[in-house]
């Protein structure tokens, strides 16, 4: 990973921890606890793409810290009540056993739900119009809700009882919504605060969506456990359709890669304050974890 | 009940399927089903009291539709998550099977975290400026959240593991976050809608939240399971404390009478303008389900 990746990337992470630190006030309390020790340890990926974005647009990271930690927010808890035993049943998360193991059912569903609402509490924090932070927020919730995250997380539970495994476009309309719905808001945030034009921010952040999901795919399949941080090979021993089943790992490469060049094309108009966003294309179809 | 009150309570859920209708746009999901299913069948007291305070401002129903169904939302993704097996285990809401007894666990914690991100995408829409959609949006975050309505549920876990029973203060302290918030930031949508000092209503939903739980708690102890709508005696089965275990079927009665009085007297500001408020604090305490 270059340098300025990786800082960026752990500065992201910094400034959501000190972002939700004020929020959750020192609480000492169960949930609040394991609230952060959900949000802890991830990559921060849509949290960097939020502070990115902004930047490209001239705005500074304290005015897009509260969108970050809110993404953040959102992302966590969904990988606390995917989870759950009524959904996936996995023991281990970012290397370390899932909330519910560490605790119980109750408790991770609970955090799940304190998450999403500290997320839409985070994003209308901060100095930003309020015109953009209602814009910010309206969207967030489209993004994670039956038309964006949820929904597909919808879809993949009906697609494990269906007669037949998933079509390429079925499963690429899945992950529009399981993956790359908050992926493309991140992308997209700088944006909205500037009250700028998406369009761009937009066609990169879905191909990455796309790309970090096939890139996922492959992991399931290349990768060990130790160091992915969860279960791998999930998928095949399932039966369930991925991008790999569908396209061959060497066409899962490809289409990954052609993914990230039109990923780092639609950024263009940004000329080089968008380098980093165009590392972190690269770095989604090479990561290890 | 009042004729008036009648016909405002279920004018409000009309207005809160409509604007559910439009919002999920015939989706016919699973997922888009149970959440309509879990919406339906209730008293609508939330969406009520936001459409009356938007009134005693001089608000009219539309611009208060979107925070009205928003709460609702919320309070009906808390109780189908606090049905599920991890958490209260109950078969029974509104008088029908609870969401995971129709469909299944993972179909109840999709639809909660789907509520719970529609009731932002509601919040934010509509005619008012966007300041009051903001400011709606966040303390709706905030009531909510671990501070609020999920803060409540955790104390209320604990106190199940707890060496000693709960005592008034910390069964106030409790219900103000478990049921209280919601129902207090209900009575106040109106005056933040309308930009003005919200504490006379503040004042009412305060007293007429805790009158409300502790009416609760009397329908445990003396209602019937076929006209509650759901499972009673559960509180005193399991030696948990409640007001009436702490201040006698009596002084519980008399502490819920004082209440009323005093959240109608919040209202003089309001005149007759509040007076279907003043008739549900009444209702409240003499309702059957």
């Amino acid at each position: 990973m270059p340098d300025e990746l990786q800082s960026a990337l752990s500065g992201a992470a910094d400034r959501v921890q000190a972002t939700l630190g004020d929020l959750l006030r020192a609480d000492e309390g169960t949930v609040a606890q394991a609230m952060l020790y959900a949000v802890e340890g991830g990559k921060c990926l849509r949290a960097f793409l939020v502070f990115e974005g902004a930047r490209a647009h001239g705005l500074a990271p304290d005015l897009a810290a509260p969108a970050a930690t809110a993404v953040e927010c959102i992302h966590a808890y969904s990988l606390v009540h995917d989870d759950m035993p009524c959904m996936d049943d996995d023991d281990l998360r970012r290397g370390r056993p899932t909330v519910h193991r560490v605790w119980d059912e109750g408790t991770a569903l609970l955090v799940g739900d304190a998450l999403q609402a500290l997320a839409f509490e985070s994003v209308a924090l901060g100095d930003l119009p309020a015109s953009a932070r209602l814009a910010l927020s309206a969207s967030l919730a489209r993004a994670a809700g039956l038309r964006g995250m949820v929904g597909g997380q919808a879809m993949d539970i009906a697609a494990e009882s269906a007669a037949e495994p998933l079509t390429l476009d079925q499963i690429t309309d899945l992950q529009r919504g399981k993956t790359g719905a908050l992926i493309e808001w991140s992308a997209t945030a700088g944006a909205v605060m500037a009250g700028a034009d998406p369009a761009p921010l937009r066609r990169y952040g879905q191909a990455l969506g796309l790309a970090f999901q096939i890139a996922d795919d492959i992991l399931d399949v290349e990768g060990d456990a130790a160091t992915v941080g969860k279960a791998v090979g999930k998928d095949a021993g399932r039966g369930k359709a991925t991008f790999v089943s569908l396209l061959g790992l060497d066409g899962a490469k490809r289409r990954a890669e052609n993914l990230v060049n039109e990923a780092c094309d639609a950024l263009s108009v940004y000329g080089d304050k968008a380098d980093c966003l165009r590392d972190a294309a690269r770095f989604v179809i090479s990561r290890r974890n």
